[in-house]
């Protein structure tokens, strides 16, 4: 699973760097040091983009809210829009603000299909 | 070396967590990429700075041209400014621009306690 995200990782980045001006590069995973980091980090110079990535076999997945918190934090003083960059499988990369995922009972974050295709947006806008 | 290498880049990105406003994040190294990307990059938001890693255990250390070039690469494109940081044992930080480091007959780039002593800065100076 982990792999896999990593794979989809490197796809979003090439993904970037194949559209001039943009660019982007990975940071390693959140075990390699206690500090927040996205797991890409995007830019054309003018807006720079935190993304949480996240690759969803099934059609829903839920999520601890320190994901969520770190991924605030780091942005606000990065100076970065936070988003999050999911890839379900068969359906692309949409792109969702962290406001529009609500909370389960227990405080955890729940991406689903049906929310994606609602509120998210895919790389082409995401990039405008 | 490489895991020498990684616990100085973790060191450098918790020196500039550690100094607000500053934030740094590392990048994966180069194995995990075909696409350019600096060891580490850090902002106070106003200020992007690409971080190219030395860790040196002698007095000197040399390094192929397509490093550098990549870091230029990829900080020109990043909106970033392009820098050497090298970490000499007991000498701590040092921070040299890359137009300072003069190539060797072999086009390679060759850095030197000496060099660095007499055209690097120290970490409060480059954060200023």
């Amino acid at each position: 699973m982990k792999e896999k995200g990593s794979r989809a990782e490197r796809e979003l980045v090439h993904k970037f760097y194949d559209t001039y001006p943009w660019i982007a590069l990975r940071a390693p995973g959140s075990g390699s040091t206690p500090l927040p980091s996205p797991d890409v980090l995007a830019t054309n110079t003018k807006r720079y983009l935190a993304i949480e990535c996240k690759s969803i076999k099934s059609k829903q997945k839920t999520f601890k809210p320190e994901e969520i918190e770190q991924l605030l934090e780091f942005s606000k003083r990065f100076g970065a829009e936070p988003w999050i960059g999911i890839k379900f499988n068969h359906k692309g990369w949409f792109f969702i603000k962290p406001e529009e995922i609500k909370q389960t009972k227990q405080n955890n974050y729940s991406i689903t299909l049906n929310l994606v295709e609602e509120k998210g947006i895919k790389f082409e806008k995401l990039i405008q």
